[in-house]
């Protein structure tokens, strides 16, 4: 699937492909998906006994493209380039990586703006709550489909932590190992808020139309940028942000408008192009499913029990400047797993990266990644 | 001027007053107001001597009403009532306490929504951009008017504490006492990042109209409201938050939304109180103004240079759980102060208050400020 073309490290050119699910799917919320499609991406091959295959679980804004080029011209790589790819620390000349749109996303699953088979029109703001647990679900009918009983590894930074961990918990005979990065056991009150203020910016553009804005030909754009400026502020850390922009102006294009700060036009700028990438439904109900998660909800919170039935391997990994997930709500894990007698790695890579260091080309994280990660056995 | 009226240790009913200053008053930003109004409120008495008066500098959401109530049946009292009063840290039985809403707020000084004089019409967007150094000015000119040589205190948190910071470095004769609480020496990246998410969630609302929507009748409540949902939660810390609302969840009143979580229920209720009570035109120059503070910016960022003209007694106060303006920004001002030999108290108050602890009635806060408030000789 994945010819070179450039660097000798990258996967090179590669090509997504729709895995179509025609069975009912139930849901966590008591309705029933009649069928469903999953956009999928895979590096590296699968070996003979099919024991090489690593899940990768992606987060709120993540999508199937985790590496390599759809096209030679493509500006970027994707989204975990620097991780995956021939010698990286996921190194594909060992393993088989799989990765998806997770149901309800915007870039080729089955989600809102993707066609409801009893209306003909795209579901919009009528697409289910979905959950962490029905993401694991459908990433289990992928693998059955694909023919992988236990997966060599399971990884996910952040919301993609939260499937990976409910993958080693949920179904321990399918999961060899298990890393969870940057990631927590529930959020917070404070997290939820974050996230709260995201959907309040997204529901109060006039433009939202109670979801159906794309029946109007028109997207809350505002309110998207609004919501990833709060988001994309909190996956940065306060020291990283002084060295990049400290207090630095600059003028602005516009007549009569005051000189701006450096990080208010880097804000500006990456609210705007999210907004022409992603869709306000998906949003909205990609970050329910990471307030309503918790791990624990099956044992009234106690997570040591909840944890238990794990038998994967397992990495936790914090960074120090992470302050949407910090470093503490790694360690809350590792102390219910360490409890429970698991075998559990734990690092805290220092950095000033804070939350989306786990995206990051960070030397101690990537060294760190490929030492656990060969000792992976097949 | 005050009448008791319940509370023993309360000021009382109290009567704002306007103080009209006909003279032209230059800005910063070169623009001459021709004339303005501060609202003014005082609590206990001028001594003979003048000696014993206190100005409050407030934040930016804050005004003149710091104490006591204007009418019986008012729900609460001013902003600061747990610190300001008979027998209060702030003993209005031996301080004169004068508090004023700033210049370009909209609690009754000139400010956007007052007339300019040139038009006939309210000020709008067109109202000069204002700066701490222009607050302290007008303040000066209230000091003249009351006849007040020097203030026994100045003190003031957040903004307030950098008006009261500016006032101690730029006019040391006028300043016998200086408290400076839960403040800055500037502003990070960081911090000018939230305030420009605040202002975008304002200039990307339609209702907005470029800062013309009292022209047409309208306000833009949606941008003003997220605007205050994003301040607000920077106001509270991440353990103050797990308190109050943990992950508790309520029905919501209207129909077909899902149940949501207490925290999410209480942003929007502030964000929904807030903007019916505050201007957006102000929200943006009280922000800018937070943004372009920097008490150094006249010796190119040297700290210990800027503040050596002080020669007032001071009191520097963070709060442990504060991450707007953290504990760490208040060491970085009292080393300063301790290299050039002021004579500076620093406190550090261990509390889950977050920033907002500056307002909040803490018995380690109130006890300290009441102790270092009573060696204030007059």
């Amino acid at each position: 699937m994945a010819i070179p073309f450039e660097d000798e490290d990258s996967v090179g050119l590669v090509e997504p492909r729709i895995e179509h699910f025609a069975e009912p799917f139930p849901l966590a919320c008591g309705e029933v998906l009649p069928a469903f499609d999953l956009i999928v991406e895979t590096y590296g091959t699968l070996n003979s006994n099919r024991s090489n295959a690593v899940l990768v679980c992606h987060a709120l804004s993540g999508n199937h493209h985790a590496a390599g080029k759809h096209s030679p011209e493509d500006a970027k790589p994707g989204w975990w380039d620097t991780l995956i790819g021939p010698g990286k620390p996921v190194d594909t000349n060992r393993f088989f990586v799989v990765s998806l749109n997770n149901l309800g996303g915007c870039d080729g699953s089955t989600g809102p703006n993707t066609i409801n088979p009893a209306t003909g029109e795209a579901w919009g703001p009528d697409f289910p709550d979905v959950t962490v647990k029905d993401w694991v679900n459908s990433q289990l009918a992928l693998a059955d489909r694909l023919e992988i009983d236990r997966w060599a590894v399971v990884i996910g930074g952040s919301l993609g932590g939260m499937q990976a961990l409910y993958w080693a918990v949920h179904h321990p005979d399918r999961v060899a190992n298990c890393v969870v990065l940057a990631a927590a056991p529930r959020l917070t009150a404070q997290n939820i808020a974050f996230n709260e203020i995201a959907r309040h910016a997204i529901t109060s553009d006039p433009d939202w139309l109670e979801g159906h804005y794309s029946k109007q030909q028109t997207v809350p754009a505002r309110g998207l940028a609004l919501a990833r400026m709060v988001g994309h502020l909190t996956y940065m850390s306060a020291e990283g942000m002084t060295d990049k922009f400290g207090r630095e102006r600059r003028a602005t294009e516009q007549n009569g408008e005051p000189e701006i700060f450096e990080v208010e036009s880097y804000l500006r700028y990456q609210g705007a192009q999210f907004s022409t990438r992603f869709d306000a439904n998906t949003y909205l109900l990609m970050t329910r499913a990471l307030d309503y998660f918790d791990i624990a909800d099956y044992t009234d919170g106690d997570l040591s029990t909840a944890l238990s039935p794990i038998s994967a391997r397992l990495l936790v990994v914090s960074f120090s400047s992470d302050w949407r997930f910090s470093p503490a709500r790694s360690r809350e894990m590792v102390d219910a797993l360490i409890t429970t007698n698991k075998d559990v790695s734990y690092a805290e890579i220092e950095t000033d990266g804070g939350h989306d260091a786990f995206l990051l080309n960070d030397p101690d994280y990537c060294h760190l990644m490929r030492a656990w990660l060969e000792q992976v056995t097949l």
